[in-house]
């Protein structure tokens, strides 16, 4: 049974996860994804091998758990965190414990197999992005979660283990570090100026241009100003947008069209990089907020993460933002 | 020029190094690892590829930056940061940014090429260490300078570049976010308990012997409560150290002793893991601190950091330390 454990010394929350081990070689030794797509429980007509969907785009004609799907959202076979585990905290002697409460589920992308991300076409993006949606949604009604992590790994070097195009989703009982400190600049900045510091950063970035990729109706793509991976590319609303379960239909269309042409721009400029891109959105608890400003970021990863970045919390990127978004700018779609 | 810049909302700084790019392939693709042996800079007789040397052990009739040498610490041919920079502190619109301001150096561990580090013997690792204190107590003279991360990466999955043996030490002119974090934590700590947070794990896997790996007259090594990276290992002094630049001659052999025993074990265990091998000790502007304590943390990178991780600050770790501390201590050196 999975269960998050407490850093003493630096506050950080690891989960440690025995079942995970299934997934590998039996033996402690090198663990290295399985690419076979032989037998894949994400393709159409292989329901039976996943758990029952929690939801799903189909066509007119097609049953619950029977193929003929668009887009399919399921609980990971093999969930880390679970909702029917109780939430309990525990003391064990100077450490601390959570119980492995909470959610693993996949969205597979479509039922092609060999779909490449950046080729999906809009409608398909689109519907994607409302079932990050309403999944946020749903489990939004379970009190006892703080937040749901939203991410996709794609290729070997992002920690991908499965080739069907498939994003993931966590939920967590207690709010993501990473997610804590962004709000907490957040706050401080409007404490400071009264104003969201992400609103401040679209405008920044529009009248500067250095950083900027391209800007579509609703949303802007920059290489943000201290980018920890060479390419990163965060694409932002650029009107001030909380929580991205507030997002209707329209500007999910729009936000997939700006996710198309920043895939595309990193395809080619990159030569199809493995990358993982990440939700970032207000947690559960927050209503309203008048700092915080939900985006995503698009991370390639082209070079490993080193002692130096682990030792020091920093990171060394070689790559100007600057530099990267005149590469991706001038990249023909 | 190398710069420091500030991300404007979670607050974490990154140094953007477009030197580092001549490194890699000249396009912004793949970056991968150059491991030829041929025209190695750090085998001896090839002195003359390398900056002069900045400390070194070597035999009684060997001249400097010559052959003959046992370890030697020279700065990097391609610094990241340099310490003729000045230190300026710049704010461009919203965004701060600091001079590349620091040091780079490389610490080859070993004439021979090949050598393995389980290998090394305790006399090698001993002046391996001696090396790491003379540097820090020299950097530790430059005001400017906040702190010196010293880190061994090997292999290509741990970042390693270059094959022949050798660590690298980088001085920064500010203190890094994953050392402020512990600060932070173990100051928390002893206001509330007034003791040492490592004195008291110290003491807690000693009763508890379930994450105890072994120990030797002045160090144990364990794994972890809370490990980001399957198989994990601290090797933590016995007593309360808080600076590693103030150990002894004879308590640095007795580190060799210790890092030699988890080394040979984690290579029995792992089949020679790539890892990351990091110091962490007390900024150059702390003395004498009553609450933190320097150790080394050894990191197996079994596995790839994905989507959730980047996206949370929280790591998943599929094998529980009081498992991998069994494997460890059951191997047989």
């Amino acid at each position: 049974m999975a269960e998050f454990r407490k850093d003493p010394v630096d506050g950080r929350w690891v989960i440690i996860a025995p079942e995970r081990r299934k997934r590998f070689s039996a033996a402690p030794t090198k663990i290295s994804p399985s690419t076979s797509s032989e037998h894949c429980p994400f393709c159409p007509g292989n329901e039976s091998l996943t758990p029952g969907e929690v939801f799903a785009f189909r066509n007119p004609d097609g049953k619950k758990d029977q193929a003929n799907w668009r887009v399919r959202a399921i609980p990971n076979r093999a969930p880390i965190l679970r909702v029917e585990v109780e939430l309990q905290k525990e003391g064990i002697g100077y450490y601390d414990k959570i119980s492995g409460l909470g959610a693993n589920e996949v969205i597979i992308e479509t039922p092609e197999h060999n779909q490449v991300y950046s080729q999906l076409a809009i409608d398909n993006l689109t519907e994607i992005f409302i079932v990050y949606r309403e999944r946020i949604k749903d489990l939004k009604k379970d009190k006892r979660l703080k937040y749901v992590l939203i991410f996709k790994n794609y290729g070997e070097s992002s920690g991908a283990v499965l080739d069907h195009p498939h994003s993931q989703l966590i939920a967590l009982p207690i709010l993501p570090k990473q997610i804590a400190e962004e709000l907490r600049g957040a706050k401080d900045y409007f404490t400071y100026k009264e104003r969201c510091i992400f609103c401040d950063i679209v405008h920044q970035e529009l009248d500067d241009r250095d950083r900027l990729v391209f800007e579509n109706k609703n949303f802007l793509a920059i290489s943000p100003w201290a980018p920890i991976f060479p390419f990163e590319l965060w694409v932002v609303p650029r009107g001030h947008r909380p929580s991205f379960e507030e997002s209707s239909d329209e500007l999910l269309r729009s936000l997939a069209e700006a996710i198309k042409i920043a895939m595309v721009k990193l395809d080619v400029v990159l030569e199809r990089p493995h990358f993982n891109l990440i939700l970032h959105t207000i947690p559960f608890d927050v209503k309203d907020s008048e700092d915080y400003h939900w985006h995503f970021e698009i991370m390639p990863r082209l070079i490993q993460i080193a002692g130096f970045e682990y030792g020091s919390g920093f990171y060394i990127n070689p790559v100007p933002p600057e530099q990267a978004a005149d590469f991706l700018r001038r990249a023909e779609l």
